[in-house]
């Protein structure tokens, strides 16, 4: 299949470099000016308007129903009903938004420009947790502490994670400002109060989770696909500081709540259906996975090949319309468990997992420099500092940076989709 | 004033030993047969339908406003309220259910056996953080792996704390199904599967968060408890085995989050003043608080006097009607910072409180054998087994065991008040 076999869309702009083609539509929360948040589905550089189109009467069956359970400002309800109403859905976005469609004339007024729009978050998130799967990151943090050993002895059998902070999530382009905290200066047995000075970014997927299961009840491995939703970018940002002094003995607490920011669309396993790939192999020595994590079709086709990007824009850098500096180009295939072994895991001591419950992969640096997801790992603990075309120089953030999170998919003969930005601005401390 | 002073109230069940006299009045959301959940408040052994008062014309003003945030089956929207109306509600209901109450027949209907209804969670929990801030505790478990040096460097600084599981916390009464999880057996280097064979309890406090803050905007000491809605007891169940090899680096995870139970009655700062009194004076050496935690009207009245337990009882000491044999007899003077402390640091970063946020203290142990708070420190690590009067002995939590948390108030001349209990029951793994 070659690129002009690709379906097109009616909407121009879709079928160019768009992170939302034809082939993508995912749906987000958004609102224009004052009026009440609805759900929209992303094409090129507009929004469609799910409740419009619905009172226009062009949904019906299940795809009428999974319209109508995005309505309320929240996709909690969608999310709910799973892999077999989100299909229908997209089928009929499909027929609706393809270039044959007869009903572009009863669309175009519910189609207005991106840019016109503002995006919240797409759900009301009732647990977020944040795992630890990438391995590249695991070994490049565990090497400042451990030279010799850098991973610990569960990491090749655990799917380590931790609960975060559900309560300061916030969509693409909210500031951050940067946390007060207690820190321990180098070289000093007391600690010191004041704004964090090790402010960092970490590149994270995101993923939200649909349907939930009973307290008591475990997913099994086979069936963790049905309980998601959706996925998207997440930035964990991460004061080290303050991190450093706190984390004993029962892991980092207020150096990663003051915020953490999302891409505010949601990407449908139906669309990141053609990256889908197998597993990377285990090296060679690394044990099995215990049965419970273990399932052959998601060893077969239950990784992602997405290529994932972080950008930086300093003040300065935007004064001189210099283009944004690239820290990070990395992938996926960075990680150790599959995101059906995160779910399976998550589980299998009866936790209850909710529609709207949030995981991060935690951060996906690759082996190289260049594929770092996170200044920690670059500057080797602000050690080395960046050198940026602005004359500046980095070890860690600064007031007035802007970190931009982004993620492509490409693939020969399949259309090419994205997750759109994941941005946030440092504001000075209180 | 002796006890004769005391005020009465016309259900004549609360003038006796009940946990609920006049002085408590802890709302609660409870349910009678299939009838909706709304708001109820203990007297005695009864329940009085605040729904069936407020609709009987018996509420005004900001009592009125206070009741009517109670309704929908959860009490987050009368949190958000703050202070200023639970004190108005506090104050009509001890007219109502007091002895010279001229409402008594209308009342009555009302008034329902409490063992005729179900209790529920009080508020949807938004973010649940379990603070570490039990001093004897942290020096218990941390001699178990460090002997000569049980606290780590940043306990007497930090009120350490980790989010918790919001979706798998229950009220008293519900079962606690023994997780499976991976655990490494001793001497192996290969992790197994299977049911946690170190099943725990741990008793603590229990915080309801009221008024919220801003995400960015920190909480200052003097003001926080303002923003504290009431207490509960609160078991954090804890899975050894599986706590033992998951938690580095990151903390506990799947060890906790199977299960937490709290008592469902909301119990006031109001029905606490009594029982406040001066932080313990810290032992000669230890630091100062910094400044953000620091404020002369919390150090001086800030802590608080409860008397807490932990009783048990197995499958056979209920065939053999056996009273329950205590485990842990412990007070909230074991805290080393107070509920303003874990406020003012939880928000020092920035991270936003939201009404209906749970925070537990920690572990509330004593520093002598009999005022234990879990398991862990009673057979230290499961190598001293109890002996029970069945003729059984533990070390760890059996399937059929049950745990019953309860906490006491008691000054001279002053109504004794207490918590309702905090049970739960083993159900083998699944």
């Amino acid at each position: 299949m070659n690129q002009s076999a690709i379906a097109r869309s009616w909407v121009e702009h879709a079928n160019g470099h768009s992170d939302f083609p034809l082939q993508n539509l995912p749906l987000g929360i958004f609102s224009r000016g004052s009026d009440e948040r609805r759900c929209g589905v992303a094409i090129g550089d507009a929004i469609l308007d799910l409740d419009a189109v619905l009172a226009a009467g062009l949904f019906d069956g299940q795809a009428r129903n999974a319209v109508q359970a995005t309505r309320g400002g929240a996709l909690n309800a969608y999310f709910a009903l799973g892999r077999e109403a989100r299909v229908a859905l997209r089928e009929r976005l499909l027929e609706l938004l393809g270039a044959d469609s007869p009903h572009q004339a009863a669309l175009k007024p519910a189609l207005y420009p991106a840019a016109e729009c503002q995006l919240h978050l797409p759900a009301r998130i009732g647990d977020y947790t944040d795992f630890y799967v990438g391995i590249e990151h695991a070994k490049n943090v565990g090497k400042l502490f451990r030279p010799d050993n850098p991973l610990l002895p569960n990491y090749k059998y655990v799917p380590i994670g931790y609960h975060g902070r559900a309560s300061t999530i916030r969509p693409s382009g909210t500031d951050v400002r940067r946390p007060n905290g207690q820190t321990l200066p180098a070289g000093q047995t007391e600690p010191s109060f004041g704004p964090c000075a090790r402010l960092d970014y970490e590149l994270e997927l995101g993923i939200w989770i649909g349907q939930g299961n009973a307290m008591g009840d475990a997913i099994p491995v086979a069936q963790a696909g049905e309980h998601v939703a959706g996925y998207c970018l997440l930035n964990d940002w991460s004061a080290r500081d303050i991190q450093a002094w706190e984390y004993q003995p029962l892991g980092p607490f207020l150096s990663k709540s003051f915020i953490s920011t999302v891409s505010p669309w949601v990407v449908t396993a139906e669309a990141l259906e053609p990256f889908r790939c197998a597993q990377p192999a285990r090296p060679e020595g690394d044990p099995q996975p215990l049965a419970y994590l273990l399932d052959p079709r998601d060893q077969a086709g239950g990784a992602f090949d997405i290529e994932l990007e972080v950008l930086l824009l300093t003040e300065r850098m935007r004064e001189q319309n210099l283009p944004a500096h690239r820290l990070t180009l990395s992938n996926t295939l960075s990680m150790y468990w599959t995101v059906a072994q995160m779910v399976a895991h998550h589980s299998v001591n009866g936790c209850q997992l909710q529609p709207g419950d949030l995981f991060g992969s935690g951060t996906l640096s690759g082996a190289k420099p260049g594929q770092f997801g996170s200044l920690l790992e670059i500057t080797e603990g602000g050690k080395v500092p960046i050198e940026l075309a602005s004359g500046e120089v980095r070890r860690f953030l600064e007031d007035g940076d802007e970190i931009i999170l982004r993620a492509r998919c490409k693939r020969d003969g399949v259309a090419s989709i994205g997750f759109g930005e994941c941005r946030g601005k440092i504001l000075p401390a209180h």
